[in-house]
């Protein structure tokens, strides 16, 4: 690409730094920019910057918040019994939308993954342990996804949480709602003939 | 989606703005820049944030540019005798790339297109007029999209032009350099027929 400008040239090497956007999404992206109102494009750069400066981890569950604790943790209705265990923020407001989840949190902000150079202590596992030692939980509900990464993790967490005398949940990988038996692959086929569930009337 | 996060949220939704970006797309932008340095952050939100308040219009040609005049315009090798006229700057420099040709450039600023409102008195014109009226140009190249809005736009201008007694010509329209015959359409096979040029050994 040939830059007539300067300051185009680095919008679109900003913009092309995100993953899946290549240099003509950005350049596409810089011309819409260019044609949108000055406070809009000003609203855009100061949302970016406030993700660094001013959002928080909640100093409980590690999940991203406005204050220092999150609102699922300061909610006095929610029930201190259950942690459910996810991979980031973003499983969190999955399972949020459900409606189906009463208990608390923790976010680990990635998955183990010796590949990737990511091992225990890069994760928020120490305060996950804490929390079990010192609270009143009585289980801890792994919500990771169906990975090798994921299944690695649960596995050290499982490890790690049982000698508090905690019960160990994973959610259920079977057929998705919806989904055909025919087109099922035979590992997730498999795995939803071994954990089948009594039907009741 | 539940946010748990007002500054997430406000984020997603600035992102979110961009054509072609849907919200799941902004929030794993989010989260990607989460994980980014502050100094990384700051910088796009900079780059970003000049598009609107360093960037000029070359005053001449409407090319975008860090001076007030792009450059282009103030290359005194080029020649002031053809103008291309383009839609937009992204345009200009796909024709840049090619390296072939050596005049200068009109940036109109888009198309005309009555379903979207817009008119002539939208783009750039009158100081494309000027420019035919008071230098010595010879050529306007119309370099414009093969759709019903650049046809518009190269008639209107031909119309506008012409009276100035320059030549107005406009760039091949044919079967694409290693596009097949048989998967051609009949429009653009039909005007390659008719627009054949002699095969010169």
């Amino acid at each position: 690409m040939q830059f007539t400008s300067g300051i185009v040239e680095q919008a679109v090497e900003a913009l092309s730094s995100f993953p899946g956007i290549g240099k003509r999404t950005a350049l596409r992206l810089v011309m819409y920019l260019l044609k949108r109102p000055e406070m809009e494009v000003a609203h855009l750069a100061d949302a970016l910057l406030k993700l660094k400066t001013e959002l928080h981890l909640c100093e409980v569950c590690g999940n991203v918040s406005d204050h220092k604790k999150c609102h699922v943790c300061v909610n006095p209705n929610r029930s201190e019994e259950v942690i459910c265990v996810v991979e980031d923020f973003s499983d969190l407001m999955a399972i949020e939308s459900t409606a189906q989840f009463k208990g608390k949190y923790h976010v680990l902000g990635g998955l183990i993954s010796p590949m990737d150079g990511v091992g225990p202590d890069d994760l928020n596992i120490a305060s996950l342990v804490g929390r079990v030692e010192h609270a009143l939980v009585g289980e801890v509900m792994m919500a990771l996804s169906a990975t090798v990464e994921g299944d690695t993790t649960m596995y050290y967490l499982a490890k790690k949480l049982k000698p508090h005398g905690v019960t160990i949940t994973c959610i259920a990988r079977g057929i998705a709602v919806g989904g055909e038996i025919e087109y099922a692959d035979e590992v997730t086929l498999g795995r939803s003939i071994a954990q089948r569930t009594e039907y009741l009337l």
